[in-house]
């Protein structure tokens, strides 16, 4: 089902008039975002700068003047119209070459944004294809060598939440934490990880068709009971919740186009125990303590890896071994919402843990613990990054939920 | 909901084994796909070759002697293994350099294909931050100019359907059908085009939540009432049904993974009328010849542009404009399916109208007309290529329909 198309277009519109202050503090003349059957392949900037599909060669164009032009096929002007955010809707038929070359010498850009990234995915939105279609366009031109990555306008678009952004990123989590109180309830030993997904996903589905998983449904949610059933991005298996066990939640909704993502964990007594073992609470505190540290050092100006160091640090210095992810990610528009990773700087993440925090990002922060035939214990809080450091949005869980 | 992953991945095992084979065929050694971060920017063929998200940088490597190969972020591992179609799962840490670059050397390659293409959407699923990536690694190695697009494999390979996905298509379209029936006996003068559209996502709502729609249901489906709704990709608006005019609905689900699509144009009598009139009658008898011509021109072997062209000519001697999109578009895993487009030699299908049409081919066959003063009437047929001939997979709107 839609979401509310006219809501919709006011974020995308805020966003055009901010992707436009970007455009003057980054001093980059012109952004170009080319797309084409976006059902296929699509740019993620589109949902912050368009909230449609495109079906032919498409090219939004955003000037550091203010002025905003998209040429998109016939079909699609009537909908790009209704955003009321683009200065000027141009629909063609035959070829998209002479409208977008004679607003490209309107402009006469000295530096061309484009959306490539090695680093940051969500930056990433142009294929290949488009970039070589849109060489040859533009090769007799003396804009050809002017092209940059636009990685740096991304980052600053996505990664900076608007209050309206920061509302429906609070939305989502309070009807996670709902669905994570309300199945809560339901945990005994004897469950299947499939069993308990399949709880999660007809929670989800009773909020009704307009909300939706934050990730990948196949494992969404990632459900982890015992010390064999795998950690990470894995699909529930047939692993059984057990007494004198840990159960690990990851969970996270999409709402109004936003979404949250929660760790929970669940220790299931054995007969006749009223609290965890020492071994189980010690690790527990550990992740806490950790995910603390790297809160306290989450800072308008770190950079990405100093905050993956300071929680990493503290949970080594616990005696524990490091986790082998980032300690955090932004939340958006997507679980994972690119731009700065608060994450150690091994070769996989790049550059972009070199990235500094700004107000106004909103991070999933999270860290987790094996404990030896007992489970994994997993920690994963929503916070703001404010003046004064990172504020929880998410209500965090500071004990073990014991049933 | 996920759907059967049993089924889906017996169907990714198939489309492995499908995929060895075109390589041989083609005589290209090794098919490598690139993947990170499948939630923000994801291939179309991973849908194909894995029916998975992934997270971290990926490779999928396809070798024509048989061997698949995965390389992929250790929290992904776990799952890419239960598809049970890769003969080697890597799980990485740090980076994927070193084992990336490993099976490279194994492999040695003499031709390396990449998922780009300046004219297929669903052959350009490499972005290009990842292109860059992928060519800093192999600099230094004598591969780095063995790089070829594998347009002509992804064609081959989306396009020629096996008997199961031949098979979901044929049930989305049953479904869609149905769903065109029951909302038809409730058209009536005074609805809005809203108010229809509504109609039919609440049908897919009933079907449950492994139904979904067949593009971005923003404008799925697209409702055209009367002479002034915009046609094409349009939003539904309030434009409303009104006695002496029609009533154009384009629309199509996803099922299992596989589309229908679909239009239906009905015709609201004016009191005591008890047939359309004349004009009507003779606009719809052209455009249904002209969608037969094009079916009859839709025959192994053919190019693209030469369907477009027997239907378009059918259309303008009989005396009508050419409609301005292509005749006919493959469909299967997205409604758009990539590869041939049978449509005009205009620039922006660029070679995509060049392609041959082969056995085993499922396309949408479509084309319209405008009645002054009355509306628009649109005819969308799916079929399947044979040896003999291209047979309708939907039971074709032969006349109008008249309420």
């Amino acid at each position: 089902m839609p979401t509310n198309k006219s809501t919709d277009f006011e974020i995308v519109r805020e966003k055009l008039d901010q992707a436009v202050r970007i455009l003057q503090e980054k001093n980059v003349d012109l952004w170009l975002i080319l797309a084409r059957e976006t059902s296929q392949v699509r740019d993620p900037c589109l949902d912050l700068l368009l909230g449609l599909d495109l079906t032919w060669q498409s090219v939004l164009m955003i000037h550091r003047s203010g002025e905003r032009v998209a040429i998109v096929g016939r079909y699609d002007a009537p909908n790009v119209e209704r955003i009321a955010g683009y200065t000027d809707v141009v629909g063609y038929d035959h070829s998209i070459r002479e409208p977008f070359l004679t607003h490209l010498s309107r402009f006469a850009p000295r530096k061309i944004a484009l959306n490539f990234s090695e680093h940051d995915p969500s930056a990433d939105g142009l294929t290949y294809g488009m970039f070589r279609l849109l060489a040859k366009m533009i090769a007799d031109t003396e804009y050809a060598d002017r092209l940059v990555s636009a990685e740096e306008i991304v980052a600053a678009l996505r990664g900076h939440k608007s209050p309206i952004e920061i509302e429906r990123i609070q939305a989502a989590i309070r009807d996670t934490e709902d669905i994570f109180q309300q199945i809560g309830t339901q945990i005994r030993p004897g469950l299947t990880a499939c069993q308990i997904a399949a709880w999660f996903r007809e929670s989800v589905s009773r909020l009704g068709p307009e909300i939706s998983f934050a990730w990948g449904e196949d494992y969404c949610p990632i459900v982890t009971p015992g010390p064999d059933a795998p950690i990470g991005h894995a699909m529930p298996g047939d692993f059984l919740t057990q007494r004198g066990q840990l159960l690990q939640v990851d969970f996270g909704i999409k709402r109004e186009g936003f979404v949250s993502d929660l760790q929970r964990t669940w220790y299931l007594f054995e007969e006749g125990e009223t609290s965890p073992p020492p071994e189980v609470v010690a690790a527990w505190n550990a992740a806490r303590a950790a995910l603390e540290a790297g809160r306290a050092a989450l800072r308008p100006g770190v950079q990405g890896w100093q905050v993956d160091q300071a929680a990493r640090q503290a949970l080594v210095e616990a005696g524990y071994p490091e986790y082998m992810h980032a300690f955090g990610h932004h939340i958006g528009r997507s679980a994972h919402d690119g731009a700065t990773i608060l994450g150690p700087r091994w070769e996989r993440y790049g550059t972009s843990v070199e990235g500094a925090v700004e107000v106004g990002n909103t991070f999933a922060i999270e860290l987790g613990v094996r404990v030896p035939n007992r489970g994994y214990i997993g920690c994963e809080e929503d916070v703001l990054v404010t003046p004064d450091g990172a504020e929880y949005l998410s209500h965090p869980q500071t004990a073990l939920w014991c049933v």
